[in-house]
């Protein structure tokens, strides 16, 4: 054993060790502190944070770095060990290169515009948010002059969220999302009456909509020996250690939503959970690509919770909760009605489709902000007028346009886009996942999904951090991202749904009939990144 | 403004959100936690621990603690400057006498030998429990040779959970207790047929119990902006804020004790409420004379919460929430019921009179041991045989015996006696109150208790830990710690129930008829002092 590499692990343990009770603060935050109780926690959040950074940027880091180089050349890449030191030197000649009054410049100034964000969005006044996000465009381009060799500003923002990924590649995959989808819904608009959902509307009592989602989670793989279930306000998945996933959801009395924002956060924890044990308590046990992790909650959320097979098996169930919404609407109106596409102007409550092009409008104004191509005074105006020719729709407000996302309040530049790379590479795996698993709809009418859980633990989970969100595509489908996939989805699924046609390349998505179903989940704010602050999101 | 002490507090207050985040973890693991989470977060809270440890005994805190001793001595003592830098100076002289190994030894001693007890007392087989017990008191006997100046051996240990308390101080009243009690309760023992607790026994509704215990929590200080009352199998009180303060208890639908504990834990958590806003985040806003602290939950407890006039609001609120068991039970029969005394097994068992008598017991032997007096090995007959002595129990069993307590596990000698100083302070405490607040009883028939939290605020939460118990007692009370208050107080109250001659100086307690009542309070385990271990409890 070598004992350098002994001490490393030591003293990257003892720093998890800290990130994760951030997490347990954080979470606890979230769900279950007093109101009065968030002052004072917000100084704790940031006693921790503050600690475990200096702990990490520590010379004695970088000098167990350097000594392991020779070790870690003589090791296959895939190692823990090799990947250990490799991940870890990577974020540590990240985070070296960042002062630490630059550090704390960028919390302070993300906790200072968070409340000026809630207030702008209260009295829908862009001008109160507008200095303060001023200052966070300034200092994200001071973060951004502390690296070099990347080919954009951007670029450097969006490896904070996906290592490695290029804005070029982004663009390309976003273009091609563009041009199929503006006309694609602009056709289904055509078509509106043909999916009637009144019934996704009524009354849920939350005891009721509470049992049925732990059923189901409890069908898909949560287990109360290491699993959590609690209200919240915005829905987030949380794990403080691989036998400790908590989730969380939003509960409503007038529609089902807590159900599909629960199924989500699984996808999440699931993912979180599935680490190879050996992992636990290093950098590698927790994902950072948040492509990849988004990919892993619209999966279940989309692809195994709004697809027909799940609902064979659930339906009859969902009818006997919910005798008086459903005891009369045939499972085929339930599927339409859960598939429904309808632009509007809220991002977090779009559907499968029109969601993408919320995520494209952000990911070009982010770029002009930042490459002084656009003012930041004029942000709404450009906002209002993308809105209207990507999606139809027209902004009363700027509470309903520019003001609607936390992320911005927090100098969060470049998260967006994994959104809508995680909607492509979700479809992706799922190809290969299928054609590996060919009976596995039947087994989902069966109310069985180990087969699913086995080949994601096998060909994803179980390398935590140790690939990049490319390098796990390489491996996996052989190739790049890629949004074919995933437009033919659409294409197939809401194609079906609105009589639209289908292309030939279908037929593998339509062997057991249509399972697909879109719609995007309710707001999900992971406690993860760097933008995530303490206060409340 | 001195920089050198701004610079001591900003240290000190990161130390300070380390072991709150602690707090919180370890709330989280005794509440919310999903089981399999529990060997992850015992490293947590190790790594918090050190993490703090560390901190707080660098020397640069030294440093700041030289460099301030002109400007401590220009300030009155009772300043929050000159109590912080008096307070922190000692602890630091404290923890520094330790080294890191020992400390790490006694942790993981501790760590080992908690298993090590659970099983034994499954078992109720002491010798699986001896190695570890006798290694703890090895290295009690190492911590203890750490230190200078005390008198004896149990001085240091003492010292640890009542600062400045001596063991012959402490033997002095206990001795007084013993002796008037041993009798006492003998008598009692030969009138027994006069009180009927069956009332106490049967169906309570889980449901009914927590909301009739937050009904009277609200009525006592309890709001919901900044406390939380949670289920739990030990009850316990946290803080992690001024602000943030969690309660919990334990629900058995058999028994009503979830609501005694609740109001015991409520006295812990309003004391911490209750430091001035100007100590948070420094040492001084939490007590750490466990003295002080089980005054407040006993007196919240027993001598509100278990006397006439408290229940001359509640009966009827509490006859309408659980009527089979109580619409035919007067309200002197239901006072008589839950202050029967009884001797039994079990300390956290015990009734408020024979309490006391398993905590000399436990104290005797602790300094018998640790002197040398008596043989680890021996300890199991020496507890049957003083059982037999005080209180006329047999011992079946080590479960039922030597086995029963967590505390010497984790190597806390020394905490037991705290229990009953708190008994005795709460009564000595509760005289003055009553003398400077003469219309309190008929407050409290109102459901009225500000006047009491007014005068606990005013004269002992406000100050924090600025004082030790010693101190506060002579503020107060303008002299030294007495048992007469205590043992006049069981006296009268017991002896009205059970028909035994009161004396004459009870006249001041009985103004308003009894408002006593006995009872010990069920398991309370407290998140703090060094030996409370991450593990279960």
């Amino acid at each position: 054993m070598n004992e350098t590499y002994e001490e490393l692990r030591a003293r990257l343990a003892e720093i998890h060790d800290l990130r994760m009770s951030r997490s347990i603060l954080s979470w606890d935050l979230h769900t279950k502190m007093p109101p009065k109780g968030g002052e004072i926690r917000a100084e704790q959040l940031g006693t921790l944070d503050r600690l475990s950074h200096e702990l990490f940027i520590s010379d004695e880091i970088g000098r167990l770095l350097e000594k392991l180089r020779p070790y870690e050349e003589g090791l296959d890449r895939d190692t823990d060990e090799a990947s250990l030191i490799r991940v870890t030197r990577r974020d540590y000649e990240k985070a070296k290169r960042v002062t630490p009054e630059l550090r704390a410049e960028l919390t302070r100034a993300g906790a200072m515009a968070l409340p000026a964000w809630i207030e702008a969005r209260e009295k829908s006044d862009f001008s109160i948010f507008l200095p303060y996000l001023k200052r966070n465009i300034e200092l994200q381009h001071e973060y951004v002059a502390c690296f070099e060799g990347y080919g954009s500003a951007y670029d450097v923002l969006l490896d904070d969220f996906d290592e490695g990924m290029k804005t070029t590649e982004v663009q390309e995959i976003f273009d091609a999302l563009k041009r199929e989808l503006i006309p694609f819904i602009a056709e289904i608009g055509e078509r509106a009456d043909r999916v009637d959902d009144s019934c996704m509307h009524g009354h849920f009592p939350i005891d009721a909509q509470r049992s049925f989602a732990l059923e189901v989670l409890e069908r898909l793989g949560f287990n109360r020996e290491s699993w959590r279930l609690d209200p919240t306000v915005h829905p987030f998945a949380m794990s403080a250690a691989l036998t400790d996933i908590r989730l969380t959801t939003r509960y409503d009395e007038s529609d089902l939503n807590s159900l599909f924002a629960a199924i989500h956060e699984f996808g999440h924890g699931f993912y979180e959970a599935g680490a190879d044990p050996a992992l636990e308590r290093t950098p590698l046990s927790q994902v950072n690509s948040m492509g990849l992790h988004e990919s892993q909650s619209r999966m279940w959320e989309n692809l195994v919770g709004r697809g027909l097979p799940f609902w064979r098996f659930f339906y009859p169930r969902l009818q006997g909760t919910f005798p008086d919404r459903f005891g009369s609407v045939e499972l085929d109106d339930y599927y339409r009605a859960i598939n429904k596409v309808e632009p509007s102007l809220i991002r977090i409550e779009a559907d499968e489709a029109t969601y993408n092009l919320h995520i494209i409008l952000r990911f070009e104004l982010e770029q002009e902000i930042l490459e002084g191509d656009l003012a930041v005074e004029e942000l709404p105006e450009a906002w209002n007028a993308r809105m209207a020719e990507y999606l139809g729709v027209d902004v009363p407000d700027d509470a309903h346009g520019v003001l609607q996302d936390v992320h911005w309040s927090g100098g969060a530049i470049g998260y967006f886009p994994t959104y809508s790379l995680g909607n492509v590479i979700s479809v992706q795996l799922w190809e290969h996942m299928r054609a590996e698993n060919p009976d596995l709809y039947a087994q989902f009418e069966q109310g069985e999904f180990g087969q699913l859980a086995a080949w994601l633990r096998e060909n994803l989970h179980r390398h935590g951090r140790k690939y990049t969100s490319k390098e796990m595509l390489e491996r996996i489908t052989g190739g790049p991202i890629d949004p074919g996939p995933y437009l033919r989805y659409l294409r197939e699924k809401l194609g079906e749904i609105y009589g639209l046609p289908v292309e030939a390349g279908a037929a593998v998505f339509l062997a057991r009939g249509n399972p697909w179903f879109p719609r995007e989940p309710p707001p999900c704010v992971r406690l993860r990144g760097r933008w995530v602050s303490g206060a409340a999101l």
